[in-house]
């Protein structure tokens, strides 16, 4: 790790089971040295050893290797993982297999090395685990250099160029394959002009931090314009079945290829709040897609075409226009007419994630489309990295979330899971050190959609505090477990959401998003709130799920009461099932928000002398700005409502 | 006026009647060869002759000169004019009351030169009138160039100095001198790291404007940081009664008066909104005043000391804490502790340029200092100058405004009146082409305080269109004479005040600053709206007022109907003395104001083909862009107050 930063889930006393004993590594390529590498840089540090290719056959305590049997089973980057007679086996088809299998024995670590364990066979549920980076690589006037980054500056991009020292993207790398991610791309979704070269005379910089990234299994990806033919090529336009043009995203494409033979291929935001894209020419997305498809296809890579596509300039009078409603009407009709190396990415929720949200409709609506699933590890809407709120739990509901005759999300999302990243060169990688927890827990349930969050965020804890004690472990497993519930306390209740400062999305407005041209609203007035999204009587939304859920979320007596205010309008005095009043369930899931954030900073107060210091006084800072924020939403919120509303706190408590 | 730039006031042609004469020009000095310069380009192009200093008595149409009578009477501002025997005679005790006595001639045009008129005598109210420029040299990132400027960028300053070529100043001090004023802050109170340097060793780019305005009869100011000591002394204080500090001030100033002999003076925003002040070291604001004035003073400068000090980071649970109480509370005590070389500059209102605030009590209320009334020419919460709002009559208001005993606010103001400028780098001038209006409005009343408004906007209609026809003229005045109403009917209601967008402070948000901490509120709830500041229920605002005001004031019976909100909580079916409720005349004004657009709209199209093609267009794009945010005002305050009160409009228009 490089000097000055944080080990995060590698800390050096995570490899002291591995680095402390006799290793046989067999095989040979770039990611076998790489593992090579790791187990002797630990083994430097514990005193183990390590021996490559041996012909004897030990003793060794663990054996590495790369075998022929069995691709079919494993892929490139599966691997079968035993303990018997003494000797701990991982096999690998592929060297990232390798890798992946050595983790998966430092995750274990002095328990990968005892009892007997017949062969069992680990492989990712998901081939495409990426993570999209939206940083600039000239500092945005308005969004900074990593747009909603809350983590410093990018540990890409510097002064307008890729850093030359590629020290902390290697380091990046092998936090990020320690954790299963095997796919990044390295700049914002909004191409502004200094990153749209990054597709042509500026690929060398790329190429760079490919080349930074490979020893860990990990492809790079490019966003880029739909507009470059025009803005990039001089051409007159950008038309998709334009030949010309056809013919110069070939050509650019194949300059890629040659600076980076195992490019990933094109992430493109098209058509999307101000985006350029296919529409310009009365073309579909699909078109669209396939025609960046097309140019990549032949080199092996894809492209992630967001389907993140809604009026951005609505009318906030018209009722009628429902953002949620928008990615299933654009996308459902294009359905088997995307290319095989298009991927369609969708966001996990139908307006942009909120602290809650149905899951999207348009998910298991595709069924002969490649969809992406893509989730939001950098948290805009869920505190900013200043308050604690750990994703897990929210992800895993999305994720096996199932419709009546379909697979899971999980299952569903073919064509990978994808988040945007929170990592900037922040010292602590995240701002907030257990920020680190959500991106780690990300990369784990990529890997394994159904795993149980709970067990990922031990495993997070057992990694970045390897010698924890008891009590260490209990406080962080317990400040983490419920901050994503907390959160959702404290700000918009019941599924309302947009209820934040506009523009940078940090703090309460009620109504800051309420007259606005987003789509994003609350329709509270004196005596009521929420949006009528039913079929019966309102947008229809509800309508475009299948069985159970769009007879569920039909009616505000079946709609789970979580979910209430996005899909009804109901007065204040609604009972929820859980036999409170909307209004009493607002300010008291907002008093208790308040204390459950005291009680976690209490107990991380506790936890003094068993942190490293500079960790515990970062996050000792945060909880600070964390109280004094979920207070401010408390007594907004409840003041809004109190005023609205004009119904008393049952409790009496003070509202202001 | 420089290729490409808007004559303004000053079209070519309202200089015919001077110009196609016989002169006559007496005395010597810089500003009489200003006024014959000035006659003798109008001669150049109307065919008219100058004659300078003749022995003979003509005949001559117009006499100019220094006279060495009356300079008791006539100050060095001021001057006679009379029309006798067919010669129009003007006679002045300095150059800058001959300047101003061609520019009435010119004002007058024609009837200059008929009639008989006996010798009038007019010499200003005030003795400064003066325009504060906000203008950073270097763009900040996030104000800009020009904080609150809507009409590009700086005149002063460009790519981070002061501009090279001069000539846009030098016709800049043109227009000002032909509306009265003498004084110009060129650069923003907000004072920057660059910005503060101008002190020291950037005066000489200071001193370079300086000598384009000087002709004009304008002396130049400066901002300036009340830490320059520390940031730019090198000192380990500011402390105002620290030697060193003093003895600092001392010599800073005098290089400064070696740079520019003529200087002005000091503006100072201090212990205000996060600039430094003497707080910091337990001083009061005289004790900071008299420091700069005491360094000014053997020079015969100046110092503005704003009163803008108020809490800016209060908490909105807070009622008891008033911000329109801070400027009185701070300064109030300070009666009589103010050296006679500083001025207090105060704000018209309390609050802070709402396009409705009753009259700051501080203003009267400290007899024993010299204050100066601060008006806000450039349209920051009235439209920006994309919309039409001619100030004319609310300054009238406020400077006609007195208390029982006292003398009108125009009186006053015996240290000046000062106004935020308007313009920029902009063609012309002022982004909006009939925000002119206000700025020569301004200068008008700065001299005569008890003007009529309609009378100096029909002055500036006469400069502007020299030869309009009567419907052409009858068609400006129309659009802006009640524009300042308008703008008031659609936006915030009777007084509330700040229902704007944060930070930009363009288009509505009804709560935008309602849970800010700027001391901003409004207070709706589902009952009522309004801030109470009553004495006998309220913050006790109202008792800061002498007689009548107090009284007036302190009950919803007798208060204003327009300042009701200001300063009274009452039900939304409060009668109002119009015999409307409270939320019927919301909605009403709200209807017409855009109404009212829409008809300003109509007329300003009606005279295309009379005014000049560009100027047309460029207003008729305006009022486009009016038209729409005032629709918008409406649609979100009627929606917000019908959803919050319930009550139907009793008319049955649509409300959203």
């Amino acid at each position: 790790m490089p000097e000055g930063v944080d080990p995060a889930w590698l800390a050096p006393a995570a490899l002291r089971a591995v680095g402390s004993r006799r290793t046989l590594i067999r095989g040979s390529g770039p990611l076998v040295e790489t593992v090579h590498g790791e187990v002797a840089e630990a083994c430097r540090r514990f005193g183990g050893r390590v021996v490559r290719d041996a012909s004897d056959d030990g003793p060794y305590d663990l054996a590495l290797g790369l075998g022929t049997e069995g691709p079919e089973l494993l892929g490139e980057e599966g691997f079968t993982f035993a303990c018997e007679g003494g000797t701990t086996t991982v096999t690998a088809c592929g060297g990232r297999g390798l890798l992946y299998g050595l983790f998966h024995v430092v995750r274990l670590g002095e328990a990968a090395f005892s009892g007997e364990r017949s062969p069992q066979t680990h492989r990712p549920a998901l081939a495409l685990r990426m993570l999209d980076h939206w940083d600039n690589v000239a500092v945005h006037p308005v969004m900074g250099q990593v747009e909603r980054g809350y983590a410093g500056g990018s540990l890409f991009w510097e002064d307008g160029r890729a850093r030359g020292d590629l020290e902390r993207v290697r380091a990046y790398g092998r936090l990020l394959a320690a954790c299963g991610i095997n796919a990044i791309s390295v700049n914002n979704v909004n191409v502004h002009a200094a990153e749209a070269r990054l597709l042509t005379d500026r690929i060398g910089e790329v190429a760079d931090i490919a080349y930074a990234l490979r020893p860990y299994g990990i492809r790079t990806h490019l966003s880029v314009s739909f507009a470059a033919p025009i803005t990039l090529g001089g051409l007159s336009t950008a038309d998709p079945l334009d030949e010309v043009v056809r013919g110069w995203w070939a050509e650019a494409t194949r300059r890629v290829y040659e600076a980076i033979p195992d490019f990933g291929g094109y992430v493109v935001k098209a058509d999307s709040e101000g985006q350029p894209g296919p529409f310009a020419y009365g073309r579909s997305h699909s078109e669209g897609a396939n025609l960046l498809a097309a140019a990549v296809e032949p080199f092996g890579g894809t492209v992630h075409w967001r389907a993140f596509v809604y009026d951005h300039r609505q009318d906030w009078r018209d009722r009628a226009t429902d953002r949620a409603r928008a990615a299933y009407d654009h996308f459902v009709p294009l359905d088997g007419e995307f290319a095989a190396g298009a991927v369609l990415q969708v966001k996990h929720g139908p307006m942009d994630f909120q602290v809650r949200e149905p899951v999207s409709p348009l998910i298991g609506a595709m069924p002969r489309t490649r969809l992406a699933v893509e989730l939001q590890v950098t948290q805009e809407y869920t505190g900013q990295q200043r308050h604690v709120c750990w994703l897990g739990p929210m992800w895993s509901e999305v994720l096996r979330f199932r419709q009546e005759r379909g697979l899971p999300v999980g299952e569903v999302a073919r064509g990978g899971l994808v988040a945007v990243s929170n990592v900037g060169d922040d010292p602590f990688w995240t701002g907030h050190p257990l920020a680190q927890a959500n991106l780690y827990t990300f990369g784990r349930l990529a890997w394994q959609p159904d795993a149980e969050p709970g067990e990922v965020l031990d495993e997070w804890i057992g990694l970045t505090y390897p010698e924890a004690s008891e009590r260490l472990s209990a406080g962080l497993h317990s400040v983490l477990d419920g901050s994503w519930r907390t959160y959702e306390k404290y700000t918009a209740p019941l599924g309302v959401g947009f209820m934040v400062q506009p523009g940078h999305h940090y703090g309460p407005s009620v109504d800051g998003y309420e007259y606005s041209p987003w789509g994003t609203y609350h329709f509270a007035d004196r005596d009521g709130i929420g949006v009528d999204r039913s079929v019966a009587s309102g947008t229809g939304f509800a309508g475009q799920y299948g069985a159970p859920w769009a007879g569920l979320y039909e009616s505000p007596d079946t709609c789970p009461d979580e979910l209430l205010l996005f899909f009804h309008h109901v007065p204040y005095g609604h009972v929820l099932k859980s036999g409170k009043t909307v209004i009493q369930h607002i300010y008291d899931t907002h008093f208790e928000g308040v204390e459950e954030v005291g009680q976690a900073r209490s107990v991380w107060a506790s936890l003094a002398g068993l942190v490293d210091p500079a960790r515990h006084a970062r996050v000792s800072e945060r909880y600070e700005e964390q109280l004094r924020g979920a207070r401010e939403w408390r007594d907004q919120i409840n003041s809004y409502f109190l005023r609205k509303s004009g119904v008393p706190d049952s409790r009496g408590r003070r509202i202001h």
